[in-house]
């Protein structure tokens, strides 16, 4: 039978053993289970990029998937850890923000913390609870144990700011989130959509009512006084030439063809960017 | 039963989550195939080193494996995606010449254009067709879809020309093509082989006769004016010093033992080198 | 029915396609059997930094898992390359050393040169045995080949002198025996561990009787005078200070809360450490 994959997103590295050793422990627990990487370059401790990461690509995974997390800076202290259910997926990781943006759009059906130590390692240490504590939640779970097994619920989990996204009558503003391995520039300006005469966007909380715009005149506008009009893919501009797109996010970025924004620009997280929609 | 696996090929790093998404939207559509990576770490856009790499790689992989290839600087442009199978495997990508190399050494056996939108993701993004496109292809294929399902006949797929090699009657020359992680040049004097008696070279483009050469004095030519013997491996010099050999690729490599002859040297891609048989 | 994995253990990188290749050969042989990726980022030969990733990983992993580690600056020389069973799990590579740290603890119940040429790929190249010898012989034994049908018994297996630790009456001495992912210092102050009275502290090999300090006053000591309590994780200090606890694998470590204590302090493999007991 096949079985739904467990999925790792930590910020280890793949320099030392830490993966392949929590991937030993997988194997003795749930040996049928797929094991597959999300990433493990998630820079030090960095809780928000890897919340986003997780966000982005929880539902391009099967029902029935069990996610375990492994940004911990706080591993060994009083930060709890955690697992839930959401969207028919399973969760498993530190109660530090990392599931911020996943929680935005969908309630957990159920969460608990792992205080079960039957469902542990024999010993736990002080500073890998990834392989003590979180990789054997995560394949007893893809093994069939049930999630109120592994302790008593934990409710209100931990949620960050969502991502800054300003709309106003004739634009949008927001803030560059990361850079990608391409140099790509991506943008809090989240949750478009375009068709050939609107552009959709949605606020990243239900507060408010989204917003539809005019799709014949956007424009972005980045520090330094660079303005790109909004196109659909890299080959759209000459190659070297700076581009706009909405991206495969639904996320605003910003790319170079066949190059590096990130290089071209000397922006950074953090940096302003706005989308406008004045003639 | 046991599946053939499905082998990613692309110039995505592994830094972001794409990779991993990709390998998630195979999940859901063939969770019993085996993911293997072949590399991510192609440089950006490389369609010709990515071409290298998927030749060098495809006859080691067994019959009925499915091979996704994502380098593809052109995506969401008219350049077609395509899929075919090659020598009882199969091949899915954009048709930019990233099979080029594959294709010298046998035809197509049929070759098809990703026009069914039965087979891609609701939604196709413009910027990502590795997970839209190539993936959902790749994983259909492995879970028995028929080639001639996925869009309609695409004859002619693009090849670039073959790697330099001038074989003459006392010497072989040819370039650089790439630096592997070792720092060992890897040259398009390519199709070796050597017995006690005879080094024979094959040409790359079944264009003209290969050729024997005396296997007693050859010797290998670099800018700069070194000029190395032919040796069988890199304990054959000492620790520090230059070595070419026959890799395993049966091309032409220079190394140090235990060292990088990149660095040493200071060659890069395009460089000349030449092997010659005089006395 | 699930099969326990082939773990792959190398100094290849993941640039070039040399690992994904390995993955083929082992699914033409053993399509059933799950790989795992260890690490493929130890240093260009550095078969003591192996050796130590085997060591600190093997129990992690399930019984009749296979190792296949191709750490391998003498390839196509003389060194054997051999296979090995120990304490219910099985491993492969070149006997250069690298299975030192295993042998300390458990002796290999048999061990073989792999001579026999029907268990290794038809061409066996001079510089790949990672894919020609090492990988086939890996498969054949997960898919139940018999250890003694690879080749004639190989007793001896190579093994370097144990990691620095030197017991004295008040103090235990050693050195930072590598730096990890986190720019954490691993020491070779190992086989700690530590309850309320005592810190329990056993040597590498077995030569002399274990040792037992007292608990309440146990201080750090580094080249440049830095001096630091023992404490039990990261979050026990300040972010940005350094902190020095038992790690993962039993052994001392030293870093810094969300920080770098090799950037912090410069030290390097080599370098002293002490852990004073002295009041």
């Amino acid at each position: 039978m096949a079985h739904s994959p467990i999925v790792l997103l930590t910020d280890f590295g793949t320099q030392d053993g830490y993966v392949g050793v929590m991937k030993g422990v997988i194997a003795g627990i749930a040996p049928d289970v797929p094991v597959i990487d999300l990433t493990h370059a998630v820079a030090l401790g960095d809780v928000r990029r890897g919340a986003m990461e997780l966000w982005e690509a929880a539902d391009y995974f099967p029902q029935g998937t069990v996610f375990v997390t492994v940004i911990d800076p706080g591993v060994g202290t009083r930060r709890r850890p955690v697992a839930f259910s959401w969207n028919k997926r399973w969760f498993v990781g530190p109660d530090n923000g990392v599931f911020t943006f996943l929680l935005m759009s969908h309630e957990p059906e159920a969460s608990v913390e792992l205080q079960n130590r039957e469902y542990q390692l024999e010993f736990v240490s002080t500073t890998f609870h990834g392989r003590d504590v979180f990789s054997p939640a995560g394949a007893y779970l893809a093994a069939g144990t049930r999630l109120e097994d592994l302790g008593p619920a934990a409710p209100d989990l931990m949620r960050f700011d969502p991502p800054m996204l300003d709309i106003r009558p004739q634009s949008v503003s927001g803030e560059i989130l990361y850079v990608d391995h391409f140099g790509n520039l991506i943008t809090s300006l989240g949750l478009l959509s375009r068709d050939r005469e609107k552009i959709h966007i949605s606020p990243w909380l239900p507060v408010g009512p989204a917003d539809d715009f005019p799709a014949d005149s956007p424009h972005v506008a980045l520090p330094g006084g660079e303005r790109l009009t909004l196109n659909a893919t890299f080959g759209d501009v000459p190659e070297g030439d700076l581009v706009a797109y909405i991206g495969s996010r639904s996320m605003l970025e910003v790319g170079v063809n066949r190059g590096s924004a990130a290089a071209r620009l000397g922006l950074s997280p953090g940096d302003p960017v706005e989308l406008t929609f004045a003639a």
